[in-house]
């Protein structure tokens, strides 16, 4: 119950409208019972049971990062590095994370969550969701899901990831609706489908993402990253809260994503570790298009687990403003998760901070992959 | 005079030509009074006084990194933020980083030197170049070189960084040539001009080299870093150790390096960071140049002081591989110093090394941005 109040903040970054768009120059902060309970001018502070000095440094929200896939086994390193230097290189890309998924024990598994989840809060991230999508059976998929839930509430069941070898798509849309999917809804609170040529057709889509619907699963896409597609129409058409990559898009797409607010979840880790053309997020910004950037951390075509790195990237290739970015990871991936009690630092927040080692969050672009975040509270508690 | 045995190396980056152009997979590593005393495979590695198991990870030499201006006061996110948008900013660039140096105490500027040594080293970087330039007056770029020597042997004299205000450029030739090259050469080892169009000519080049060699002070240079230039072709017929930048080259230039043997030195922060196209790193190595990366870390083009995002970057975007990037930012570093007892792990180096939090140091490209840097050793003792 005691209150605790930060002072020497460079500058906050708060989300809060009562502060204007501008982050808050010479600021303090009051948590209370794991709570953000006061923001405003260091010169109008209120009193607390207790204070602590971050030294003329800047403080943002926990980073948000609303997509990630950290429930695998194994790496690609040679695979990447085959595919920076245009070597040829047979093996067999995600079917190798599959096979070694399957092969993994939950305990490694959970290690493999746990280290990835430590290194991402050291970076900044106070809120992650994670996937399936590496086990493409019942029972991998759902103990992948029980797995990451040890971890996050954001879990989502990625069943159609992939058709695996052996079956049909067919008859694999049949197992990830019926069988998986009773498996695994208890431990998801997401569906989501990777809607792309290759993997999963519109109509595919829909009857996973109706299945998860009557499952008690809200729904999500993996999008148009590859190619242009129907998959962020059908985002749009579907209310659904946040469909993802967002990479080729047409006039329609970014209209449809104005028009029904569904959020844009932009990946420059994936363009970055695959040598590919990035979204551009300032067409969408200027369109009106609420836009979340996340990692997608994962084995394959992204193993960065860097929200600061996300933002330099953005900046430096997608047109994004610092400040734009820095919301992107913070606000906007709260939005793409519909949550409204983290990615701000409005009172009644839950205290997930970040203190910067910089005077201002524009170092997380200006200084990229210097790391730059000194301190982390999650509920208000140094983690 | 004990002996410490690293065991559970499962990859080692010596640069022993005994060990191949690969790393070692499953090495050792024995260091004895400092110095790497042997190198191997686990199964036949030595006994020693102690043991220490890094675990399963990758070992690499300390990063060496050649190019460097730490020695300032404040910052320029503004004036980067402007550049990213697009947006109009009045302030001076340059002259706002000489003027906040010249109202520097010596406390500070020695103050931030420290904070990025530091930032450094926990990155990875186990011996750096400091060069002076933001003082251009005799006081203040010999109080900058005398800041620089408490941090490093590699110290390097850039009076000839750019002119500053209220001088001619014949004037200031002559004040870096006579009184200032006076009062900074006791405390470095190198001279260094920005020879580039709107800088130093090729002529003004000369005269700073040449009078800097009297006073016992070997060359390097900027050069080709905004357009064609002779820079780059000076260095190589006057024999120098290194040329920085050469992001425009044609191929007389590229051939040039390659006869002399001087060090292509390639910044890609510097790129990133102005949104310049990067140098064609594949072109250099193809013709038998000698490459280095460095970080160029400074507070206006480039301010981030992370090896591991150039050699990120200079896979993503450069075309080396991962082993040659790798290479490039600690061997590379070496040569462009002409140091031979750091930036490799032969017997008889400088026990400098880091132990990454990966299996491979093909995780430093493979996943950006990552801090991957767990521990630093410098003369066999951690730091
Ligand atoms: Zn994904
Ligand atoms: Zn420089």
């Amino acid at each position: 119950m005691t209150s605790l109040l930060l002072t020497g903040v460079a500058e906050l970054t708060s989300h809060d409208p009562e502060h204007g768009h501008a982050p808050l120059p010479d600021a303090a902060v009051v948590v209370e019972s794991g709570r953000v309970a006061w923001t405003g001018s260091a010169r109008s502070a209120p009193a607390a049971d207790a204070s602590y000095d971050v030294g003329g440094r800047a403080v943002v929200p926990g980073f948000v990062d609303s997509h990630s896939h950290l429930v695998f086994a194994g790496d690609r390193a040679q695979e990447f590095a085959a595919r920076m230097t245009g070597t040829p290189y047979s093996a067999g890309g995600i079917r190798t994370t599959v096979a070694a998924t399957r092969a993994a024990t939950d305990e490694q598994l959970t290690a493999n969550v746990a280290r990835l989840v430590d290194e991402m809060r050291r970076q900044g991230t106070t809120t992650v969701e994670v996937k399936s999508g590496y086990g493409l059976s019942v029972r991998d998929e759902a103990r992948s899901l029980a797995v990451a839930r040890q971890f996050t509430e954001e879990t989502t069941f990625l069943g159609a990831h992939v058709v695996p070898e052996g079956t049909t798509p067919e008859e694999y849309v049949d197992l990830v609706t019926g069988p998986m999917l009773e498996a695994c809804a208890p431990h998801a609170r997401w569906v989501d489908v990777f809607c792309e040529r290759g993997a999963f057709d519109v109509d595919q889509t829909r009857a996973v993402l109706a299945a998860g619907a009557v499952a008690g699963l809200r729904g999500r896409l993996h999008a148009n990253q590859l190619g242009p597609g129907p998959g962020v129409q059908l985002a749009c058409e579907l209310g659904l809260v946040a469909v993802d990559h967002c990479t080729y898009l047409d006039d329609s797409d970014v209209a449809a994503l104005a028009d029904t607010g569904t959020v844009a979840t932009l990946l420059p880790g994936v363009e970055f570790s695959t040598r590919s053309p990035y979204p551009d997020a300032r067409r969408l910004l200027d369109a009106g298009v609420r836009v979340a950037l996340a990692s997608d951390c994962n084995p394959g075509s992204c193993y960065t687990s860097s929200m600061p790195l996300c933002v330099a990237l953005a900046v430096r290739e997608m047109g994004m403003s610092p400040v734009e970015a820095v919301r992107a990871a913070t606000l906007g991936g709260a939005e793409a998760l519909d949550r409204d009690d983290v990615g701000h630092l409005r009172v009644g927040a839950r205290a997930d901070l970040v203190v910067l080692e910089a005077p201002s969050a524009i170092h997380l672009a200006y200084r990229p992959g210097v790391p730059l975040v000194r301190e982390v509270y999650v509920g208000g508690r140094r983690v």
